[in-house]
């Protein structure tokens, strides 16, 4: 239970469709959380606004005091210059160079820090779910995109760009389907949800049957993962098929990781993931073990988050608390 | 020059073909080396045997007393754990748990260190070509096979199977040949010497024309890389069209790795390489920039390493002189 003399800390998942924000305390156990739609159309100044504003609802919601909040840890979903708080670059807010930090602590008059979603999220599972034990771990979070966060020797690994973990342009079919960065193949354009939905609405094209459309009507308005999930059990051939073929292909990608950085373990999450883990983890696995050289995947643990969407306010969190600590 | 009252290290490079020793002060200069086939088939301990006659003769080459060198740093082409000196898994010689640390130590009565070749090769040319300079590395060292070695926050990683590189079978073409490990389309089975040969083969089979079969004859005996590199030079059109497409592949890879890792530098060597700089390097750089997310590799240098064959003798002795400071 919240503590009306105790102090917390908060972590805020800032995506593009919505902001979520939850309050900590230091034993990262969750006492509170609030939503609230991102609007990036209305320009950055109005998002930080309204990410302060969900800030300071997700504070009411546990009946805190705002002065009871140490500090804030926030995922962007972008390149993020973390000395200065800057996001660099984030194509689903259109945000270029928006001082992030410096502007919500204007508004909120606390220490804010700030990572890469799929970083945060990384940190989140790490933390929370892995009590920190692995030495080298992978975190692969497929949504409507693909992102990853490397934690290396104990260490986030940003690399020289801050943009370490773009595992969604990794080519794995160089005569694949067109990636919306220009090339082909890229592990996004295979077997995010988008690579997904655009698959089942060119089987549609091509008068393929699947009762996701005596579901949801012939255009699929408000397609969601867990739709997927429900014509799966309900015997759909189609898109079992369809998301055995994109397990395949993050089976590859992990398979590709292992053999490139032979981490402890590496997890998945995001959406796709967290709606369809029984659907899809069984075939990762089997993928991704048949694709690593013999030997080198001993010991090496393939999992799903538990987390599901508490990775990344919970990475925020841990964040958080090492700026107070 | 080698100077009888001054102390030495020894770095070697153990391949599958040949055994190469160099003699190294200090400050890492190369004051005498020594080669000897290295006949595997012979077994284990005739090659330890062989690695130690092959150390004796670059000691002798230059003039010095065995008890001047202080250390061996070694490089062989398998896994390997660096804390006991065993050779987990060598193919190309077909090692199983060998204790090559142990059984070297024996024969020469000096301190022996032992690491994966490309690892030894990528801390060479880390040390001796780029001062140390870059906090994160990828050496990708193509010849008949591809391995990686990768320095991350300046230091070796080895992941926990210590088989953290193996960059030759990342899968970049689901759908592409058939590569030695049973999957399809890794970049080895794309890009190393061994796939260009086999294309060069199959298009002659196809009843293509290439200069080569006047140079070596018809089933192209003795090819090496270094012929390619003439045929191109001679304006052989099919040579130039399979080597641009071997380069291409690379540049795939590179991109994949920038990426996912964001390091400072990739540097790429091995004997492919070394052979085809001038005709490869261009088409590369150009691919991997194609294929980066777009401002993920702004700083990022890729370059063809200058230390050739002397990167594995320079490692080698990097990894000595620690031992003995």
């Amino acid at each position: 239970m919240p503590d009306s003399k105790s102090e917390y800390v908060l972590g805020v998942d800032l995506g593009g469709t919505k902001i979520y924000a939850g309050v900590f305390d230091f034993s990262l156990e969750c006492v509170g959380t609030a939503r609230l739609s991102t609007k990036p159309q209305r320009g950055p100044d109005e998002v930080i606004e309204r990410i302060a504003r969900c800030v300071k609802d997700a504070v009411d919601e546990c009946d805190l005091k705002f002065d009871q909040i140490k500090a804030i840890g926030i995922g962007a979903p972008g390149a993020v210059d973390t000395e200065t708080g800057r996001v660099i670059f984030a194509p689903n807010l259109a945000w270029r160079d928006v001082p992030l930090k410096k502007s919500l602590e204007k508004l909120l008059g606390i220490t804010v820090c700030v990572e890469n979603d799929a970083n945060i999220c990384t940190v989140g599972v790490h933390h929370a779910e892995l009590k920190s034990k692995p030495r080298d771990l992978v975190g692969i979070f497929i949504g409507t995109g693909i992102g990853a966060g490397l934690i290396l020797d104990g260490q986030l690994h940003s690399g020289l760009n801050r943009t370490a973990g773009e595992i969604g342009h990794m080519v794995i079919d160089i005569d694949g389907p067109k990636c919306a960065c220009g090339n082909n193949g890229c592990f996004e354009a295979l077997a995010s949800r988008s690579a997904i939905f655009q698959h089942i609405h060119a089987a549609i094209k091509n008068g393929e049957k699947t009762i996701l459309t005596e579901m949801l009507g012939p255009s699929l308005n408000d397609l969601r993962s867990g739709d997927l999930r429900k014509a799966i059990r309900r015997g759909d051939k189609l898109v079992d098929r369809i998301v055995a073929e994109a397990a395949e292909y993050i089976g590859i990608a992990v398979a590709n990781v292992i053999n490139l950085l032979n981490p402890e373990v590496v997890v998945l999450g995001g959406g796709l993931i967290e709606a369809l883990e029984d659907e899809m983890m069984g075939v990762i696995t089997k993928t991704a073990m048949e694709h690593v050289l013999s030997g080198t995947a001993k010991g090496i643990s393939i999992i799903a988050s538990k987390l599901a969407d508490e990775a990344g306010i919970t990475g925020g969190a841990v964040l958080a608390r090492r700026e107070v600590k």
